[in-house]
């Protein structure tokens, strides 16, 4: 029990590091030993947990992925059935997500590049889920006359662009709270769609 | 004559060397020997350009933001005065400079952070002076009503983030025109400052 709880907390500490790293010098920047440094562990610890820094990268964006994705359904398990209300929803907790978690949004945006096919495929599937519970609803807001966009797919992508870029500029101690931001990028959100 | 036109084409071969090998291998990544490889010189013929990977980082974006800032005013002097027209038309245009130099805007939208407080001063006129264009647009439709939107300054941001990243999911042999992207992305910021 105890072995168990010291090895996920060095996972941890390992994962924090990567992604402390890889911010602040980028994926061809960061070295293994720096990211050891950082986790406070020696090297060969961090290969216990990835054979690779591309690895690492999938591991930590996997996980940030399935969080992310989490999280939008968690906030429309409570929302009713209007593509507005939906659409407002799940936008809100996107960007609240980012706003919540920073480095790994920005890590995801910016060092997703550097990963191979294969690498990618590994990270698609939290993504690819992400992307169509937008999708559905833009599709069922264009199909109810909810929504006036004649290009839902290139205006879902116009949306989750949005959201993430403010990954770019959010500062935690800028002018705007969590939830305004959150509340002012679904308003955007059912602008691009035509919802207004 | 011979000898500043040589010099000019020995800088414009240094300049694309560095575009390419930032685009591909990220600002720490790329070294200046490599830089100087792509571009068929010797290192000392890059260091007479600039001073430092750096130096030539905010070279190449200061030159990509002038450009960028061009398109958008040049766009912008053949429009009519009503601000959904001039918003259509800067966004069009903005999205189209994008759409044509994705190895300068996705350079500028990962690299930039790897800039120190002073080197992102030297690029901060003309990407202010881009961004101030559609602030203006932006708060003289809010002004006079053409604007519903209660955030001006916060609709242009979210705009402009949504159409730089264009930079990273366009494809030229993507199904879609530049200027089917660019007039789809004209039509989202008017949805965005909601002039719908």
């Amino acid at each position: 029990m105890n072995d168990r709880s010291n090895s996920r907390d060095t996972r941890d500490l390992v994962f924090a590091a990567t992604l402390a790293a890889f911010a602040e010098r980028g994926f061809h920047g960061a070295s293994m030993r720096d990211i050891a440094k950082r986790a406070g562990v020696v090297s060969s610890n961090v290969y216990h947990y990835s054979q690779s820094k591309s690895d690492l990268l999938v591991e930590l964006l996997k996980k940030a992925n399935y969080d992310h994705l989490n999280a939008v359904e968690w906030a429309l398990s409570a929302a009713g059935t209007a593509p507005a209300e939906r659409l407002h929803t799940a936008v809100g907790a996107y960007v609240g997500y980012i706003v919540d978690h920073p480095l790994e949004a920005l890590v995801a945006h910016s060092e997703l590049r550097y990963l191979g096919e294969d690498d990618r495929k590994r990270l698609v599937v939290a993504r690819d889920r992400l992307e169509s519970i937008f999708e559905n609803i833009v599709d069922e807001g264009v199909r109810t006359g909810a929504f006036t966009t004649p290009h839902g797919h290139g205006a879902t992508r116009a949306v989750l662009t949005m959201c993430s870029g403010v990954a770019q500029w959010y500062r935690s101690d800028g002018p705007l709270t969590r939830d305004e931001i959150a509340a002012q990028y679904a308003d955007y959100a059912l602008g691009v769609v035509g919802a207004c």
